[in-house]
């Protein structure tokens, strides 16, 4: 692309843009042959915020966004807010054992979607996003996020190795999640500051990522299959922590 | 399709499926431009099947499988080989408390493949899928599963409620995943055969499914997100059945 909009389509990722983060949208596209009551509803939604609204072909909206179930509208927004990462790392609260997930070599922009939407649904408090061969937020990952992607801070990471330096130095445990790891997901008690690494289901963690590691823990599965999913190992990850903080309050 | 047939392409389902079921490959095609060694490498395993290999166009295979990553390689293979419901029943051990997934309403061919490989992942006994509004066992299932659906006896059920009936007669209780369920997942223990009904995300199982359910579970989630993905759900399910599984023995 030679700009730098992300386009968010489909109603519901659109509709939580508007509820939650008004004023990033710059301008929002319709389709021409959307329903006249639909219509009068979305002008009266985004009055407040003077968001220029545009009647388009069906066809023009699909020259924007590709042939994807983009459902008649199409939100332009400003570049993906990325949060900081030395912002965010002197205003997170380590008292409160916050989990982080840092993706490593996760390519598929569907996964980084689904991770981040499991993320949010378990209370994990941001997501590292290397810059070297990582996805970063595109429509594509916005609309599997199913429009959470804005409701966690999302922090692009230059390079992997000092960020993991900088997370120790401020109370954080590293632990990359490996088949082969040492410890059972199911014994790790999340009752300090948690980075979990999530490697491609293919190739894994990169090698030095894993010696950044201050351990690594496993899920334990069959041995009829592999691996798991790299989203579904996360949000298993999620689920455990989650159920660990909410028996500890 | 006009035929029954179905393909499977991707080298690793392809490779998953000559290990465990060769028997199912009717004909192989692969790429012209394959190179020579992997070619020889290719017809050394198919040898002792007999299996026809074709050797065709790259647009060739494109055309029988679409617009996917197929790698240069697709086997075609006699319709997706089900396992009978009654017969299943009949040889089930009950004994062993086993977990069985019923699929309701989800139509998206990626979420049957990815709950499929998980519930391999994590030691199910069956997938039942209701023939009315379900996606069945396509190329597309196959390939998200990574190769695992002809691990598993995969299920077709013409009546959900009938088989409901008939597996409650077998000693089986019945839970249904939902949002709202009575019981948390963390407390279910899974000292009984037991069914989990999983959803669709948006409408969740049909309310005439609800009707047939013991009890319902939930896995609780942050107010910040509406509902899980519905293949990363039955993953969760999944992992702390076999989670407690293991505990048990």
């Amino acid at each position: 692309m030679k700009h730098h909009s992300l386009y968010i389509y489909g109603k519901n990722p659109v509709n939580e843009l508007f509820a939650d983060r008004p004023e990033l949208v710059r301008r929002l596209y319709i389709k021409d042959s959307t329903d006249p009551k639909m219509f009068e509803h979305i002008k009266k939604m985004i009055r407040p915020y003077k968001t220029p609204l545009l009647k388009v072909h069906g066809k023009k909206l699909t020259d924007i966004v590709g042939e994807v179930s983009h459902q008649g509208v199409v939100a332009e927004i400003k570049e993906f807010p990325y949060t900081d990462f030395n912002t965010w790392l002197e205003e997170i609260d380590t008292e409160d054992n916050p989990l982080v997930f840092l993706l490593n070599n996760i390519t598929d922009p569907h996964n980084v979607g689904a991770i981040i939407r499991s993320a949010v649904a378990f209370g994990a408090s941001a997501i590292l996003l290397p810059t070297y061969n990582q996805a970063g937020v595109t429509g594509v990952v916005y609309k599997t996020s199913v429009g959470t992607a804005h409701k966690i801070p999302v922090i692009k990471v230059g390079n992997t190795n000092q960020a993991l330096k900088k997370l120790k130095q401020n109370k954080f445990w590293i632990a990359g999640l490996d088949a082969g790891g040492d410890k059972r997901l199911e014994d790790e008690e999340f009752d300090t500051p948690t980075v979990i690494i999530i490697g491609s289901e293919g190739s894994g963690m990169r090698e030095k990522t894993k010696e950044g590691c201050d351990y690594t823990i496993n899920i334990p599965i069959s041995k009829e299959v592999e691996s798991l999913n790299a989203s579904v190992s996360a949000s298993i990850v999620g689920y455990e922590f989650y159920k660990k903080r909410r028996k500890k309050k």
